[in-house]
């Protein structure tokens, strides 16, 4: 970072799609508002873009389509890169750093899987690696987790952080449909890829979630380390089950210190009805983060959409243009929110979590069915919270259970056990519940 | 501000009451994970106390009775104002800033009414003063309206932002229950002062309007131009008339950049069922924000308490810490996120507003009232949206009139020939509706 006050911040601009279109069309509508809050103008004097968008660069000082020319170009101050994908977004972001220059990047898969190399190439540059938008969107969660709640110890954070099935959710939901009915829908309202599997399947939310999580804990970002199950099994009976007992149902990200160890684990959730993070319908996104000090503090907000990205695009070009102007010779904030990582808080198996849990398992109408069932999971040192029976057909019954707190291995042995009775009959659906407890022992 | 990046961080602590030794205890319970994040450590090395704690400051460098002995010790880089009140809270902050030190202050009343001229202060010595505390307490929200959100330009927030207020219309409303009722309650819980006045009529919302308001519009604090009106005149028959047109009623803070000028105004607030600020219960705070590139976002969590208030204080000493140990040789944010207020944008007197509202109208059961009543209505350009019309008792009948969008001036007036009417026998409830429109026209 150069000690001189600049005259003004000069941003280098790779990818124009929505995200960059919308951030350069920020940079300039609120320019007067930016300036007066930085002390010098923010301004954009190199773009690239695959496709060529005359009307976009129109006045801007160079444009092309190699981002590598944004990276190598000695009048940028900070890269913004909305490309998207690691190639060539990775090298892109490699090189910036490599030249002293910021990065500001809204790619989420790009610092989940990559982030910790490129942060230790930004430390080594004296550069700063800013990721704001990569999360729930416009809600300004990592400066949340990385500055304002700098004096806690974080217990444990929960997400509804993926739009698209929080969208899908809401709607089975509010209208008892079907998730392939409903994902239909949301592809048409373009809520959906063609390709749902990243955002139903938890992809997307795992990269967020493993993002919270380093900054929560201060450790590495651990992404094939972090637990991932999709909503595509709920059902509206799960659904309607759920809401006799109090619940919802939410796919969340949760990360959490144990004493065994950190959880850092994607799925749907039943959540109390009572709770502010049950009432996030549609493509919001909502991280719910507990603090040893402050207790539960609450972010909502839009997750995605160009603008609401933009705006934590430019926030984070907003802060590294007031950390020059401020004079500073290293920045601020460690990427992480740590100076370093601490490698001995080891994420665990999914299997070595602990968790309440709903059951669903579809039995023949006997005498003596639940008793057996009942026998298998005190065996298991599982107790029962909750039970529901409900006629499914003329056939079977619905056994809903609501479990107390229990190791998932127990669980899963358990759930072998009920699975080999004669008396069950298909597939046992098993949603994990969250308490939400500060410390859960 | 020092070039020298310093050892260590020292503060000196003036106030040693709840939020005091609370601040003192974070910054013992967490100073592992704080230097972790900070990169050095952060020492009180000065505490001030009224009545001598000996347990409290054991250890502690120096100690004594004489906050201005805080600000003038050469040894303390940032000093925290935990005391309270104008005297000699105000002139200790004065000394320390001209002394060149750093200040946190969690005293909301101190910054909003003599913000101004402390902060001119600060940035005449080139340090910071910061108070994130001062607001919704331990929810970061003076770092999302200034940093967070600082690509937009915010159009207007809303806030739950006195635990005590929300307490009391959140218990009226779950349980049916008078206001003085409740209050006696909650002042025997300890969430009401002896003297409820400070809360209950919304003098501590408008202090922590005035200061997100003005961050949110970059204009001057105004503390005496924010409209204030309290909750003691809700009655449960309010509640559940509101309840009956989809709305629950809140204490909110509102602010508000129009084409005419900036409203600031906190009063009791109908707020449609299905938003998630009418569904934030009990004595937690929520602050809802729109801004025009990111949409609304919302904030909450704990307002108040000696740990979530302390979590705040020590963020703010976190953040000047990393500051210096970045180098900084200015403070990197200004305290409410502009360089320079705009005093163009006026501050509109409450009858200039525009709103919705509800009225409640005890009438005699004759033939032609409502007639009448529509009719003014009519002439003061007021259009109706819903009615409600029941017997009251075998005399009286309640009209309820939800209207469309007016302004206040026209609808006073026509409130006085309404209450003019000969079949109009009692006071006229008013209560100001909140659609929370992006831009309201």
């Amino acid at each position: 970072m150069s000690k001189e006050i600049p005259e003004k911040f000069r941003v280098g601009l790779c990818g124009l799609g929505t995200v960059g279109g919308g951030t350069l069309n920020l940079l300039a509508d609120n320019s007067h508002e930016i300036q007066r809050r930085v002390g010098c103008p923010i301004e954009i004097v190199h773009v690239a873009t695959r496709s060529p968008k005359p009307d976009l660069v129109e006045g801007i000082a160079r444009s092309g389509s190699d981002p590598f020319a944004v990276a190598n170009d000695p009048e940028v101050d900070v890269l913004v890169e909305t490309m998207g994908g690691f190639d060539p977004a990775f090298e892109v972001v490699r090189q910036a750093l490599a030249n002293g220059k910021h990065v500001v990047t809204a790619n989420k898969a790009l610092i989940a899987e990559h982030g910790n190399e490129l942060f230790a190439r930004a430390k080594e540059n004296n550069v700063s690696l800013a990721f704001e938008s990569s999360v729930a969107g416009g809600i300004p969660i990592i400066k949340a987790l990385r500055e304002g709640l700098a004096a806690n110890r974080i217990d444990w954070l929960a997400g509804i952080i993926n739009g698209t099935g929080n969208f899908i959710l809401s709607e089975m939901s509010a209208k008892g449909r079907q998730f392939e009915d409903v994902l239909a829908e949301a592809q048409a309202l373009g809520y959906a890829e063609a390709d749902p599997t990243f955002d139903v399947e938890g992809i997307d939310a795992a990269h967020k979630l493993t993002i919270m999580g380093a900054i929560a804990f201060g450790i590495p970002l651990q992404f094939e380390r972090t637990y991932t199950e999709g909503i595509s099994f709920i059902t509206p009976d799960d659904i309607d089950y759920a809401d006799e007992l109090g619940y919802v149902i939410k796919h969340l990200g949760i990360a959490r210190m144990t004493d065994k160890g950190v959880e850092m684990r994607v799925h749907p959730t039943l959540v109390s009805r009572s709770r502010l993070l049950a009432n996030v319908n549609g493509v919001g996104n909502a991280v719910l983060v507990h603090g040893d000090a402050v207790g539960s503090t609450l972010y909502n907000g839009p997750g995605a959409g160009a603008m609401a990205t933009a705006s934590a695009v430019v926030a984070d070009v907003i802060d590294l243009a007031r950390q020059a102007m401020a004079g500073s010779t290293a920045p601020v904030y460690p990427p992480l929110g740590y100076l370093s990582s601490d490698t001995d808080k080891a994420v665990l198996d999914i299997e070595e979590i602990e968790a309440e849990y709903y059951l669903r398992i579809p039995a023949v109408d006997k005498v003596g069915v639940m008793a057996r069932i009942s026998n298998i999971l005190q065996e298991h040192d599982i107790s029962i919270e909750a039970v529901i029976q409900k006629e499914a057909s003329s056939e079977s019954v619905s056994i809903v259970i609501l479990t107390h707190n229990a190791i998932e291995k127990e669980l899963n042995q358990a759930l072998s056990a009920i699975a080999a009775l004669n008396d069950v009959v298909g597939e046992i659906t098993r949603i994990r519940v969250e308490p939400f407890h500060a410390n859960k022992d």
